[in-house]
């Protein structure tokens, strides 16, 4: 790997400064992806292995990032396990016969993954392939509770009421699709390390919606499952949204990062998750808004809280649409600007 | 008063049982609440003294919570302040012309506040004599960064990207709102102390999409004015959602209460509080969806986890408008039945 910086942060070696790399960093904001995403639609572009490699591939090129992630959406999986999920304009996922039903758990089979989502393990290989060991690729999965958050409500939401609804009033039948989303997370997970991808991270985007013990066993537990499974194979890093109040048991879980998001200062986020783990974050999205000198002088000041070791620069969440893309390029040149 | 819980729990007087209400428990899930929202629209019913005392006393009869809270919205401050605010049915509040530039800023005037917001010191002084000392009533308002949020972005949002890049992109301006916004809110809480409400709430619902050092600067800073401009004509109880990492200093603006959401533990709450200052919360709303047997169950621990003493059973944030009501009503006689 000609740059291994984020591998070397995964494992705590020494680095001359922190890898940069930005959640979201292939779409939305840059006008090369627009054009892409006016001509193909959204699963076109997650299913045709070389537009993947091309969209990958296009924060490497326009904004200088130490790793790449591969192109794709949280809701293949779904999608593999007989969910039939669209991606509507100006809307978001759609899901129009969700498992709102005890009665519908049954809706929900155990695909075979290299058949359902052998397209993402093609891509990611004609993506190490464009890559060119230039930088580490990461894969990623979203987590089950995240998945059976969308699954239960059909779409996006504020606070995903009805799924919570649902497993609340019905902890068995959400444990049988909790479990069933993880097995299948656990050979796509596998699949994308055995197809190249050198690092995988799982995203949970909606845990932070629980309290400390509806989270251990709704989410942490299966996330648990998930990192123990392949931990051996490629570093994990868990990136819980609001999820500050678990960074300790998830630091326990074998995983080598932890995603922070911008609520959690850096000493906060060093004392919870132990302070022995690599973590990764937090500026807000919505400060990438702020002028350049202001970026530039932020992120200087962020590594100094979080240290340069064990410590990948990112966002605290995606990167937004109206980000100009001379303040994404900002962010990450201030990381390679910086100086202790 | 004759039920004075309340009051004794946020001068952390010895109760024999913590008192017990529920954000936001005179609208949405009540039948009778139903049958007058479709009578009149939205601001009829919050500029009509006799039916806000009969909404604010619903919950009094109908569940018998310890507290009345008035019936009112937040954004009528804005409408005091030049803004012209609606309520779409089935969307939330709607500002046409939001404050979304520089030039803008100049809409919003500081109003004489007993011409524009009378109506409500009118509607606190028929409640208090409805409600005929039976249970403390309670005032609130928005916190100023809250307001802002709804000004700049005019609608609701899942993550107000529009008022944060404006107010990174825009500090002085943003400083000007804030303090427009916080001058007007003191003296709206103060007449609503002077027309008889016994507490008064600040509700910074979106405090939490901010860092811990932005919080500093575009929320804590104008609610610490405000609570020290009125502590001491009323007990003042901070809600924060999302703010678990500004607990600390919230305790220190001289504040009675503060709420607590369910991302936060009672030990964690306790902790960073300080633990010597009055918490109220913070049950999932959703889990007033779980049986009752269970409702019943987690009361009692949750009393148990926050101590009998300085606290006040509530919600982690509004109850959902999908809750039966006797799931409301088993959430409060959890607490009336609970023994040591």
């Amino acid at each position: 790997m000609k740059n291994d910086l984020l591998l070397r942060a995964l494992k705590g070696l020494p680095v001359d400064r922190p890898p940069v790399w930005i959640m979201r960093q292939a779409g939305r904001y840059l006008p090369d992806y627009i054009k892409l995403k006016n001509k193909y639609d959204f699963f076109t572009r997650c299913k045709t292995p070389e537009l993947v490699s091309e969209i990958t591939l296009l924060p490497i090129d326009q904004i200088g990032t130490d790793a790449a992630i591969i192109f794709s959406d949280i809701l293949v999986v779904l999608q593999a396990m007989n969910i039939e999920v669209e991606m509507k304009p100006n809307f978001g996922p759609f899901i129009a016969n969700p498992i709102d039903s005890k009665e519908k758990v049954k809706n929900l089979i155990s695909p075979n993954v290299m058949d359902k989502l052998g397209y993402v393990f093609e891509a990611i290989k004609v993506t190490k392939r464009d890559l060119n060991n230039r930088v580490p690729l990461i894969g990623f999965a979203g987590s089950p509770w995240t998945l059976f958050c969308y699954l239960v409500q059909g779409s996006g939401s504020k606070t995903f009421d009805k799924p919570k609804g649902f497993a609340f009033s019905n902890p068995k039948e959400t444990e049988i699709i909790l479990e069933k989303i993880t097995l299948t997370t656990i050979e796509y997970l596998k699949g994308q390390i055995n197809a190249g991808a050198d690092v995988v991270q799982i995203f949970d985007s909606w845990g932070g919606l629980l309290s400390p013990s509806d989270y251990s066993q709704f989410s942490l537990k299966y996330i648990n499952l998930i990192v123990s499974a392949i931990k051996n194979y490629a570093p994990v890093i868990i990136f819980g949204k609001g999820c500050w109040f678990a960074l300790n048991e998830m630091a326990k879980t074998g995983a080598s990062g932890l995603g922070i998001d911008w609520s959690c200062s850096a000493r906060n986020a060093r004392y919870l998750s132990g302070g022995n783990i690599t973590l990764q974050g937090n500026y807000d999205p919505a400060k990438l808004l702020s002028p350049i000198s202001k970026i530039k002088s932020d992120v200087h000041q962020m590594i100094n809280d979080f240290g340069k070791e064990r410590y990948i620069v990112n966002l605290g969440h995606g990167i937004l649409p109206n980000i100009p893309v001379s303040h994404a390029k900002a962010f990450v040149d201030a990381v390679k600007e910086y100086q202790i």
